[in-house]
């Protein structure tokens, strides 16, 4: 009932708040005999790790993760994962004397109306720093669908402000993103990027971004009608992350323009497998996967944490200003790359769970 | 697990095919004691219904909908509401001999490859027929959120292919949406819209469109973090409704280029409540409502449903051409205006509740 | 959250009151493909049916069910099975007037204390009635589970008021049931039961009784741990049953008087096969089943409908005597064997579906 | 989907195996500004302990719980609580040389079939140990129910082997259970029992036995027909507990040999509140609490270590024979009192948010 879990099947519980003594989340559903590679998981996590570029918050986070059950010789026993991260390196100084104060565009407004009371330190639950434990049981998720189906997932930034990768999907190039200190495709025009982030940090200020996924070899048959549909729970899942507005499939906003005969994917077969000619669907239709990569794009609004003065209101109802210190993310899109691959890798292994209860393998 | 219901504790079950003999929907969690008022909700049901214009499927459905539990003297009693809906007014020849073929753009496919067999008449258990019972489950959540809080939700059609209005959200007069047959509040512009919609229904082709849903009075408070968040149960619903391909909330994507300085909406205090000055965040800060009006927009491809030509496959691998007959809407987007709000109002009944349960009132 | 639902992936949503204008069922998770045998559903329903002997309620309901969705040409389509029964054949004004008066043993009371309004009709919401969507989601389960594993259910009324069955589940002849007009499987002493049952009949009075049932050829495997456990998930299908005050797996209460010694099952090797010597325990082991039957037990109490005077309380807190009138059950155990054994049916699909999508096949 | 929480609105997911690193459970939808008294949580865990008598496992537990997140200046937030608990003072020794070879009695075979793994341990998922997780959830649980109704909840054991206690349950008085090493009401049979305990440890058998619970100032209306019926869940919590065969409420079994005059609560008026003069129904009418105490029994088997020789198989399918090395329990129902109370509160608080939710206050 709580909105604390993602998932059914494979299902996702994250607890814990920005700066408690730590953070987690228990793994339910994990098929039994799976052998994890824990390092691989430690390097998802290091992804998502401030500090790669300087253009996200440099709060020195350890983020080393701990399994506490679940393991036994390596493999999973189908027993619930328990993770956890202890919280550390963080000043709690630095946030003290806002805890009457609702920073804009954050949630200390919304959560005090809501529960009367709140943890304000560094966003209290509200803060992204929970995205930790989704990576880790993100990467648990992925390991099982690569290893069942040969499943990948990538994402990366498509656009930063109003400047836009040119490289269309197909021909995002893994080994340029590895290289690239945001995650971006385009070579040609990562400078201009960095070039504005740069000047927006200097100014204390923060900017907008958005982040392409692809998914590829997802079997046909993944998704379940008419509220359990694949693209709905990627789009729960998005829309659910800190600081997204917007969430398309396919080609999204752009199929308004498009006639009936304009955006049909149309059938053909290839190599004895139906398949469609293009991919304006983005690999669903129907809620169900159609065997084509899947695509989709995430919209993230600027970090509301910036340096600049702000008008605002306390606890009291008093007015008040506000100038957010601390190092903050200048465009929280970058960060926000792996943990858009988590999200994707545990809504696919819960329905690919859910399909093999239901229809069998 | 089966994906048949949205809410959790107002939760909807949506049964039935296309043409099988009836539909219908199990409505959990109603409040007893709530005085049903049955002919605002046939009401409703006949805003979805095709016919108000010509641009819409011109299919007869009857759509008498019969409360068959859960009712006490025209009041609820906190038990199930079963409703049904006949199935009436097709043809079934009208499918019959697409059976075996998969259309472009529907669901055809991606049914057949998850479950092996499926209901081909009239798209089955794809069919946007399915909205039905979920109007009328919109209407019965809708009666409890306005005599409980007023919450009043407004949703029209915001743009019909390139053609957009330009009357903003705030000035969207309910009366001139009465008398314009298709939902849009912008005047000038309509006449645009129908020629477009005549030309495409000539040539057997079809167009997308964008809906926005406004909602207002809305308690600060709704909402759940980190996964039951109420714009991502938003997100999930109106990405889930047939056709749609896009999700944005506030100023959504168009955030992307702004500096968090320009997007955030900064508090202030009018008559003793704490509003935000502006309101880009459309109502809900870290998924949890914040009492300003709640704006999203929705994304709708056109309807696949074409008499144009298509190349496609059936069911053998065999390539093969379609033609698909029938009369069907040319703007999808414009038939799905009720059933936004339907679902705006039974994810927002839900997230009532369950703030009941947790928090008291 | 509402509890009209049993199962997770085999899942049972009954709606509908006594006397409305008709009861059902949602079934969601059936597998697709299932060709289902229409015939034996209603055969289960008819054996639920009053009138197979003269102890139960005489009412006559029709019982016929109707399938509203989920099947196609005759087979399972994987998506909901809507089942209907219209509610024919009983008397409004034998309930009228009861209106306000609370009927000891019934839960009059507490559905009036809880919502504030009932239906009052024939127990409304808290009727037996309601089982017999139960018994039709049962029908489906079972066929799902003796075409995929052979498995069977066989339940019988093992005890009534002190008369008990001497005839171990070991040897229970299912001719013999057939035959007996009370599913008892002592022929030698069905007959004391027969008078005592005349002699209650005839005093306005009624009886408890007790009913086993056992499933054969279920695999080890099924039930999860801590809170899923199979005998969890079965002793609340069978307490939450109408009447039930006990259930009890394996010996039951009769452990509580043996040495761990005495009670434990050892493990043995049979055809190459680990079994288990005895089976105290009742063929579950820490919550999953362990390939031996499984045999558990049910108490139920006398129908507390009884034409005999008894003191109450109406709505308005007045004292008031109530005989109540109209043909009940002279012992409702009697009439609930095809109810235990649709129940059970249930939990085990449930659990099966729910195995093969964490553990594979 | 996997069984691993109890609750729905007050939801406690246990995760952690006997000899892991550490044990816990998340715990959602607790109410926000609830000041928790940790001291109390800490005596209940202490109750559980063993060593409070020698009849009891004497693994020295050091059972101190943490408080990870979810609290706020000792105040609730809304938030999922997460405990931990260290597992410390365990022997792996004692437990390796038993991997392959299954106690009988255990679950050790069953989770070996279902999952092909398991994490052998001290019985690994499935040891009592993982109460210990429950009876912190239900501390808080008690709580929550004690400072909103005054709710009470007292178990106590009942009967060991075939002594029983003479006090019936509303003469049971608090101070004796206190006083009594084995939270026995009957001072006078208290010396029997420990006495047939000291002979059994001395020959290494065990015995079972019943706890009963009794809970006070419920209100009428917690509950929810027809799958979510309170004594449904409470049956559901209690055989999910390790080692119980056996749930009954009110009369229980004994219902059977009573009629329907003999066994109806008729009802009265007393101070202006309707109740019932008898309470055989065990204060749960049709699912729904009706006022009165909630009286339930629970059986329990005799541990089923045991240091007697046994026979049984391994995993590799050869017969064995084996003796159970370590202190273990005499008489487990003795340390399972103050679980039967925690997995109470718990069903209990989830009814009370779940029926302020649906039902307001």
């Amino acid at each position: 009932m709580a909105g604390d879990s993602i998932g059914k099947m494979f299902k996702v519980t994250v607890w814990g708040e920005s700066h408690g003594p730590s953070i987690g989340a228990v793994i339910e559903g994990c098929p039994p005999g799976v052998e994890l590679d824990l390092k691989r998981i430690q390097e998802e996590l290091n992804r998502r790790k401030p500090g790669k570029n300087s253009f996200v918050s440099s709060r020195r986070e350890e983020d080393r993760f701990e399994v506490l059950s679940g393991l036994f010789a390596g493999k999973t026993t189908g027993t619930p994962i328990s993770v956890i991260l202890r919280n550390e390196g963080f000043k709690k100084e630095n946030y003290e004397d806002m805890g009457g104060i609702f920073r804009p565009g954050h949630a200390d407004f919304t959560y005090q109306a809501k529960y009367g009371i709140r943890d304000f330190y560094g966003g209290g639950r509200s803060s992204a720093r929970l995205t930790a434990p989704v990576v880790v049981a993100g990467a648990i998720a992925r390991q099982i669908l690569c290893s069942e189906h040969g499943i990948e997932i990538l994402a990366y930034v498509k656009q930063v402000g109003s400047i836009e990768s040119s490289v269309c999907s197909d021909e995002v190039d893994p080994r340029v993103l590895l290289e690239s200190p945001i995650d971006f495709p385009d070579r040609d025009r990562e400078k201009e990027i960095t070039l504005l982030l740069d000047q927006l940090k200097e100014k204390g200020n923060s900017i907008g971004g958005i982040v392409e996924c692809v998914v590829r070899n997802v079997p046909a048959g993944f998704g379940e009608p008419l509220f359990g549909k694949l693209d709905a729970d990627l789009a729960s899942a998005m829309v659910g992350l800190n600081a997204v507005k917007g969430f398309e499939i396919g080609n999204g906003f752009r199929c308004v323009h498009l006639t009936g005969k304009e955006n049909n994917d149309e059938f053909t077969v290839v190599d004895g497998k139906t398949v469609t000619s293009t991919n304006r669907s983005g690999g669903i239709q129907g809620g169900i996967s159609n065997g084509m990569p899947i695509i989709f794009q995430v919209a993230f609004k600027a970090t509301p944490s910036i340096s600049q003065k702000q008008k605002t209101v306390d606890i009291y109802g008093e007015k008040q200003e506000i100038e957010i210190r601390g190092d903050h993310d200048v465009c929280v899109a970058i960060r926000a790359v792996p943990v858009v691959e988590a999200l994707t890798a545990i809504v696919l292994c819960d329905h690919y769970l859910r399909h093999r209860g239901q229809c069998g393998e």
